[in-house]
């Protein structure tokens, strides 16, 4: 932690290895949500690392990525070593991917506090961000605490998965900036129904699992070892490659063998299970004006100050509204005319068209499965 | 009529001066409905001539339109004399535009029978439109006659207006081929309201008035002279200068002075006055498939075998539709994905995007006024 002297040490691990099916047609295998501006001039994913750099060295930042995207974040991420952005031979999903991290880290510096960041959500409140962040760095570096991070729910949403809080252990800094609170985590809840969303809702001690996490190089390293023992000598291989002229073969050999598991399964859980007292997980609160922009939908929401507003996204030529009210409409360059339409979502790309609904726009995954694997359009997805 | 051996000279006239405000945005001040190609290879002025040609000269064929669309109109009709296109300096509505050319004509050959064709209108029985104008030309040419084509309603539609239709007088040839009946006209109805449509629909006498009419070039000179004095001089001395070099000075100095109003009103609503057997005005059935293509959904009900289909319009790289039904879409060289919409009318062009429900689409002049007028934006209309 450079910003207040103190020793803690810091490396952001950035995943952006999502295909971003969900912003079709502006988003592609190659161009996915996380490369694209789509609330500001800078794409989300140089956003992640500009809301970190307060905080961290670049030096320290990572990147895991795919073949699809690398070329296109080493350009955005000028910055970040071409050796700290790892691109995936094949999608193995999240605890891969973060192991992998830990384990390349934790050669040089098993002390090092990874951070885990998704690289396409949004952060309304940087500076609470910050505050945030830096008490789980904290938390993180003492023993083998780990922390991750539970955005306040607002609705019964069933899209994400919740923590469940337990015992209050906060406030850890109370230095004249707001108070951060902790508390120890009971379970990782997966996905619920709409019925235990509402129940999760009104019970209050339920946060939705916004995938940041906070753990020791040497912590995770130990937790794999402890929860998925057949990733161990994969992910030694591969860390023991990085740096040499190999590296590149070794991974594409080996990290096919990965078990395809998400962090939060394959460790969180399991860990969770030890008891509230003795997992050393602790939640802190990401209420800083978190969103996962998970679809057009929510994407109006975010750019639109009210349900009603028609939200003309991109470089327009200007609209002319008649009876129309909560459209979206992306057509760059275009002057957009509305004509007796509500609740629209309509994207215009030089190749595609979408015309579908807000309420119907976290379906547009239908759509790239029919463009791929029905009529085998691989240029278009 | 060149096609059946007989002595009868015709010489269609087109009117092509149209803005086109119900297709926008395709269709543009300088790019209207009547140049562009809606509902097949061809344009729809393209189609026009094409569908006269069997009956007349091309040397007879002549066009009146306006300076943002004279160009394109005499590109696409190569075989038009270059003095048959009139490019009214102003528009006048439809007297001044026919009574015009029947005073252009009427120096040269008063027995010509002239054609009134709108220029945008679509006609799915080709062999029956030239059974009706073949019949219209003779019963034309018989004394003063003037002859009005009435299309079979199908609708209580208040879009058009209407011909009382009296005592019939046909069949005015039965040579083998299908039957024309010919039918005395009682009075010209304006664009009636709903009620009054339904009452007109149950009478069973009552045709729509689809813009063509058949006459001399001398009974329309009469005509004029009886009905519509005030244009006399005007168009005498435009005929006048008409195949000389002065010809585009005086039609730009003396049309502007012309009345602005309808054929219908000026001359036939007037004449049909001195009573049905009097009036000399007679109609023929319009029962070959007519469409005047009034509006996207008309478009789309054109294109498309049932209500429920999507119409996907013009070059298209596909579609995809999810729960969608009965929408109209146009979007050139794109893959169209629809999820979860129905009977939308979207419209993109390189400059604009119209974003409307088939039961809106006939106010699309609405949004083009606001562009005009409100927006200023001279480029987009």
């Amino acid at each position: 932690m450079h910003s207040d002297g103190s020793e803690l040490r810091f490396a952001p691990v950035i995943l952006a290895g999502g295909s971003g099916t969900r912003f079709w047609p502006r988003s592609r295998r190659a161009y996915a949500k996380q490369v694209l501006a789509l609330n500001g001039d800078q794409t989300m994913i140089q956003q992640t690392l500009e809301r970190l750099l307060p905080m961290a060295d670049t030096s320290n930042v990572w990147v895991v990525t795919n073949h699809w995207l690398d070329k296109i974040i080493a350009e955005q991420l000028p910055t970040v070593s071409a050796k700290h952005i790892l691109s995936e031979p094949v999608a193995r999903n999240t605890a891969p991917a973060c192991a992998l991290t830990a384990y390349i880290i934790a050669k040089t510096d098993p002390e090092m506090i990874i951070g885990i960041f998704p690289s396409d959500h949004v952060v309304a409140n940087i500076p609470r961000f910050s505050e945030v962040i830096a008490a789980g760095v904290k938390l993180a570096a003492q023993g083998e605490n780990i922390v991750v991070l539970g955005v306040p729910p607002t609705r019964p949403e069933t899209g994400y998965g919740y923590i469940e809080l337990g015992e209050a252990v906060g406030p850890n800094e109370n230095d004249g900036k707001e108070t951060v609170k902790a508390f120890r985590v009971k379970r990782f809840r997966e996905k619920p129904d709409g019925h235990t969303a509402e129940r999760f809702l009104m019970a209050g001690n339920f946060a939705w699992n916004g995938g940041i996490f906070l753990w020791s190089a040497q912590t995770l390293v130990a937790a794999i070892r402890e929860h998925a023992t057949d990733l161990v000598p994969i992910l030694e291989t591969i860390a023991a490659a990085h740096g040499t002229k190999d590296f590149e073969r070794v991974f594409a050999d080996e990290y096919p063998k990965c078990e395809n598991i998400s962090i939060d399964y394959a460790v969180l859980e399991r860990r969770s299970a030890k008891g509230e007292q003795r997992s050393g997980i602790y939640c802190l609160p990401a209420d800083f004006g978190w969103n996962d922009l998970g679809s057009w939908a929510s994407l109006h929401e975010h750019l639109g100050t009210s349900d009603k507003d028609n939200v003309i996204d991109g470089p327009t030529d200007g609209l002319i509204g008649i009876e129309a009210e909560g459209n979206y409409v992306y057509a760059p360059g275009k002057m957009v005319a509305l004509l007796g339409v509500s609740d629209l979502v309509v994207v215009e790309t030089p190749d595609a068209l979408l015309i579908t609904t807000r309420g119907r726009s976290q379906d547009v995954g239908k759509i790239v499965r029919q463009v791929h694997e029905g009529l085998k359009r691989e240029d278009l997805i």
